[in-house]
């Protein structure tokens, strides 16, 4: 097992312990009043919940967030995700992709596309590696080798910086952004891993080409708690482990920035109802990581449970807020 | 005994417990201030709480809120509720009569005249079934049966979700509560069943031709929760039993929408006080349930009992708070 | 023993239990900020707390607050703060007359002149009195016979309102008051006992001719919880004992209605720094009933004690705050 | 060992007791929101934290706050302190040197120049002792004896207060300070000891002609309360233990009043994350005090492991937060 593989083990261990999630600071939609409509005017079995992102069409506005890969755990992992999106139509956004590039052996954790060869599947890499040398090749590369749709770049500098030896060379990350784009033939999303997207960083996330975004907001999974939980056994520095853009405002400042982007809302979306409300903050989709951590050690039929429970109440949220399709929630036109 | 009626007995027995009552939500009322003149210009015994309701004369602005029917427990309970109404002369409200219209032997426990030749009395039944065939024929039948003032259209599109096979095709429904409206020649009310009405929706029920209006607003019993109890013997999906107006707000919004419709407070009454502010929020009158449904289940002593505090406590209020009728408080000019 | 003698034990007893205070409702004295100031420019010892109140000197700018009389227990609970107000040189409030008025044996309990012959001494009756026959006679009789300075017409509809056969006849009582007035060559002041003065009451205070107001708001002792806990061993009706203004807010809405009338603050008052924060809200002198009443069924010594401590506080407050006396704080021109 | 000694050591007793700790109040940093830019276009590495402060070069903007001084454990923890200072290039305020003014064997407690040559080292003596005789003089010789760069005077009205016998003659401090002020060859600094620093007070200062400004606001140690602890063992006046301006407040209001003078932030701050956020409000260096006591009993190296944890939260702050520097941070242009 390389080192990059035991790691991985070490974090998912750790983002099975309740301390992983953020302690004071919430994602904001528990504010976020959902609205009532007594009379409807609706089948709710006719509320259509299906959409498209990326091109590719989704029966219900989710996707799996990007958890893992590279040890043996993590292909079982991926395999029940991989499945339960298939089955369901929902998307699949996989864990870093370094493991496998650096680790040939790792590859077949992250092919998942035998079980799911119609989902919206989407790669993942770190963007402090596009700093070390990784480039539009690497990626293209990630991409292919799994025949996924899209990969999503994720920035972390609080972990990085929370983590023994870890990347915190970012100066003139932006640039090596816009470089590697013009690169690579398939569609790159820029995500975080727990502590937000902000205003200013959407815009130059747009500058640099992206094709979507993910905020990854605080209030869900703390990547920087998830750090000193692995490096410490706890979490040694509270106050900066809570550093973070909420979900909710991240929605709302990045929508706001950025009108068009095809945006994913995660961190701490944990029932159905979250996902309506950020719906209609703006997201596009949703995205759902640490909730499937354990159904997804299972089976893919726990999987598939959760998310159609999930499904099931994003679809009543919508049915009792007269909402009949996703587009009327988002406030996009509908077809 | 029918599966209607049983279900009956299980909702009973649901809503006796405290889970039953939305746990995070509440119906804003304690936020309100209720005025304190130390020096009141009034007699308490000469406070004067009657008032008329749909044209008839109500002792105090009080309803005994829509509860129960069909099975041979809630023949017993309607007595009993009955009863105290007549000798309060307070209004009752019956639960929903559909298990009298599908199974005739049910019709005796709505037949409640013979105890309370006096009253207000108000017969139910659910919107969704306006849909699948009930119409004025039906109504009409149902009101003229136990010799009612009027029938409240209870609309629970939150409830009917959470039910296994429950009704959820609302399409048309504001066109089909027009036409019914039309061809009942007593008036009919909208209510909901403890998720509030909102502007929007008392304006198509002003539409619609509807005679009053009940919020039946969120802070109290909870139906998705009492649904969820029934089904699962626990409350499953949290965050959708918090969804709902909260009975202030609707309050507040209704009234606005509709400045001069009947109005009726429920969802959450819990004291004298809260009645008090119900009507200074622009309530006509109020409703309680689920506080009248222990001494139901008693006698009709017990009911009263509990009512006369009620009423007792809305004096009080009345009185320290300078306030020599009920028309001083709800803002309308009085005899 | 009398009825009257024995229900004022009764309510001495009931003060003892901490059930008889606000539970939810605050003063809003704690949302007050009191200002510091590092740099004070002031002598400590030089901060001068004297002031004079309805043309009596005071040593600081508070009194005892109204509690008792008429049973033996009263006659050395008056004695005790007699003496212990005599020494400091602070004011003195005395309980309701009205006992003494029926049953001449109680008179002795109020006779404390004997042992403060220089404090400002304020006698009481209840304002439901004056529209029982009670009038300018009685109420110069009840000052004259004990040598009183001025007189407190108490106003508690909604304590009277929850006790069982409460005189709640209270139509009439502006005209009522303003014929009592013309009449006492005595400054008559009204004061609530625990539910506050609002400025609508102020102004009819004003017009009625009263020489000075106590608010005697909510956030302390609740008469309504002592009646209650009296009549039932228990607080019965909860919602109900809350209502009241908020002693903060009585202060800033009477002060408004009524910028030169001499002002009490009472209800909750309970360190020198809540009466630090009243005098900058408008009041002249702060009143404080039920803190004392623990240490005046031990000695004078012990209200001695209790209130040296409060005046120190009163002190530091000032200092600290750049106050050099108490017109600075109240902002009225000093001399 | 004098009497000032034995106090000295029971007051560091009690700054050990959590009752030191502010109970209520906060310092307000707790609600500043610290931006997070998840592509922070930085080294880690290369955020620069050196700063200078009244001329001295300063590695991190970061002082020891004063404490302490006088006995013989008082003599070990400077020493631990002053050690700690000059590896890690922090600056040093010592506690007050009264004591050792009045008893020239405690003078030994205070040399610290022989463990730290190079660091900015602060004196301190009490504002109160300016009226009572001491003056530039003293205050030159406090600075010299010592070889200290500058010397803080600490307000502390509160403290005095709450002590038997403590010096609360403050009449005629302001022209005090700027007699002073004009007598002595070093810059002279204003501080509290934990109950803040107003605007106007800010001002005085200025007028004053001090050099620079300690807001040692409230949220942190309260000196009030440590009075109490060490005169009764318990706070006997909770009340006014929480008086005081709470740190960001202080250091709000003191920055727009005075927006050139060299400001310190102290008072409660307790992590990097709170020193990140005081230099945003305005601070250009923060300063901590009861934090370091602890490790100062122990060692030089415990000292030191506090403050490298301390500096690289800081630094950590900073990298997320995109700022290259500490100028960047305060909005002052940077070099
Ligand atoms: C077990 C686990 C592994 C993760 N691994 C990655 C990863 O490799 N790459 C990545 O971009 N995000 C990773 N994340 C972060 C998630 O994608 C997501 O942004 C974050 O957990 C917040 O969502 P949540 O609150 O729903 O968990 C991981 C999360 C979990 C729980
Ligand atoms: C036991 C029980 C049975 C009920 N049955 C009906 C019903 O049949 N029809 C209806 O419109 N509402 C029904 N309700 C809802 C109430 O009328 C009311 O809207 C709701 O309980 C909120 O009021 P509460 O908080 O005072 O209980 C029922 C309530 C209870 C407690
Ligand atoms: C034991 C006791 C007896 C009281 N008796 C009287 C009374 O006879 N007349 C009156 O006007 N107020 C009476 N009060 C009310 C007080 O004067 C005061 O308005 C009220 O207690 C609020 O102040 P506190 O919170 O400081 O107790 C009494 C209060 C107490 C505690
Ligand atoms: C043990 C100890 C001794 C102190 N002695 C002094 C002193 O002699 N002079 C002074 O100006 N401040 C003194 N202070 C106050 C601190 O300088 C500082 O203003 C206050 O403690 C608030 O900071 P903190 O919350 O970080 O402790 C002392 C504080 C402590 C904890």
């Amino acid at each position: 097992m390389s080192t990059l593989e035991a790691r991985k083990l070490r974090h998912i261990e750790a983002c099975l312990r309740p301390e992983s999630q953020y302690q004071r600071v919430t994602t904001g939609l528990e504010n976020v009043v959902w609205p009532y409509r007594a009379l409807p005017e609706l089948d709710m079995n006719a509320v259509d919940l299906s959409t498209t992102f990326l091109g590719k069409a989704l029966r219900a506005p989710l996707l799996i967030g990007a958890m893992t890969g590279g040890a043996e755990k993590a292909a079982l992992i991926n395999r029940h995700l991989a499945q339960a999106a298939q089955r369901l139509g929902v998307g699949l956004m996989l864990g870093s992709q370094r493991v496998m590039l650096e680790h040939p052996t790792a590859l077949s954790s992250f092919e998942v596309r035998p079980f799911a060869p119609d989902i919206l599947l989407i790669g993942n890499l770190g963007a402090a590696q596009l700093l070390k040398g990784y480039g539009a090749d690497q990626i293209t590369r990630a991409i292919e080798l799994i025949g996924a749709d899209a990969l999503a770049i994720h920035a972390n500098p609080l972990q990085e910086a929370l983590q023994l030896g870890g990347d915190t060379h970012w100066a003139g990350i932006a640039a090596r952004l816009s470089e590697v784009v013009g690169g690579v033939p398939y569609p790159l999303l820029l995500k975080e891993v727990g502590h937000g997207l902000s205003a200013e960083v959407a815009r130059m996330a747009l500058g640099a080409g992206l094709a979507a975004l993910d905020v990854a907001g605080a209030g869900g999974t703390s990547w920087a708690r998830v750090e000193e939980l692995v490096r410490c056994g706890e979490v040694r520095t509270p106050d900066l482990c809570e550093i973070g853009i909420p979900t909710a405002q991240a929605l709302r400042e990045v929508r706001a920035a950025a009108p068009q982007i095809p945006l994913i809302a995660s961190g701490g979306i944990r029932s159905g109802l979250d996902a309506a409300k950020a719906l209609m903050l703006g997201a596009d989709v949703v995205a759902v990581a640490r909730p499937l951590l354990e159904p997804a050690l299972v089976s893919a039929e726990a999987v598939e449970a959760w998310l159609e429970k999930f499904i099931h109440e994003l679809r009543v949220a919508l049915f009792v807020g007269g909402f009949k399709d996703v587009a009327a929630v988002t406030g996009k036109s509908a077809g």
